[in-house]
């Protein structure tokens, strides 16, 4: 693999010296949701790296062939257990020095039989004032809540986008 | 490259059979701006296939180390010659079967030095009722123009999301 310039194009790209294929690489979505329960949040404690052992909103990279609402109650499954209803979207955050893309849903709770799946230790939830803020795995995750619980004092569902720098 | 299941994933990927490399393969972002003046639409007629000849909004793959909202103008700079200042997001657009989302802001032209790029023959403002429906080129932007145009007819601005089946 080579990186250059293809024709017709303007940045370089990995193209297959052998074969002339060329790999685009495109920023990745990253979908969750934030399960709630009777004002209280589910959260999710890390089982894997990066960021082993802190809390987290369930979310994970999109898929091909799905929609971002079939991720977001994909992933919300696989590492929470959860049974939720999906809401209007909260927040799109880019974070262009990973090149991802973070989309949050607004979820209800459709039951507690939750439990955690394979990446996660455990799954709890936490009402606003109880949330670990200094153990937040990402700042995605931290920036969605605070939309979150700001929302839900001012009364409304408003949609949320933002960029996060280094 | 090998098709298979990698250790402790769930999905198939490409596996290189040399050097073992995961290559995965995620949905792309797809960024552009409904861009309006004097409550006329800018489109691009396309100069490129797919869809050579047919209208749509500026729009185009989110390259890695950029933001959502970066996207938004370069692609509307590039297919365009456009000068824009970004507004808000007004819709999200899944389409599983080709492994994309859209994602399309609302904009406002700051001039009428727009002049059409390398991959646009031609860039022209319509009024909602000469918007040519049945030359446009997609339908995330049929679907995003509706949604503009019904949000206007009703003084809000809205966020739209939702999923198109082949």
């Amino acid at each position: 693999m080579l990186r250059r310039v293809p024709p017709g194009d303007n940045l370089p790209r990995w193209v297959c010296d052998a074969c002339g294929e060329i790999h685009y690489q495109n920023p990745k979505l990253v979908v969750g949701t934030v399960p709630e329960h009777a004002g209280r949040i589910l959260l999710c404690r890390r089982a894997i790296e990066p960021r082993y052992g802190y809390w987290t909103l369930p979310a994970g990279y999109m898929e091909n062939a799905e929609t971002t609402a079939q991720a977001a109650l994909r992933e919300t499954q696989e590492e929470a257990g959860a049974h939720i209803e999906l809401g209007a979207p909260c927040a799109l955050i880019s974070i262009p020095y990973v090149s991802q893309v973070h989309l949050f849903y607004r979820a209800r709770l459709l039951n507690l039989d939750f439990k955690p799946g394979d990446e996660t230790l455990e799954v709890a939830l936490y009402e606003e004032a109880r949330i670990p803020w200094k153990d937040i795995a990402f700042r995605t995750v931290g920036q969605t809540l605070k939309h979150w619980f700001a929302d839900r004092r001012a009364g409304i569902t408003s949609f949320h986008t933002e960029d996060i720098e280094r």
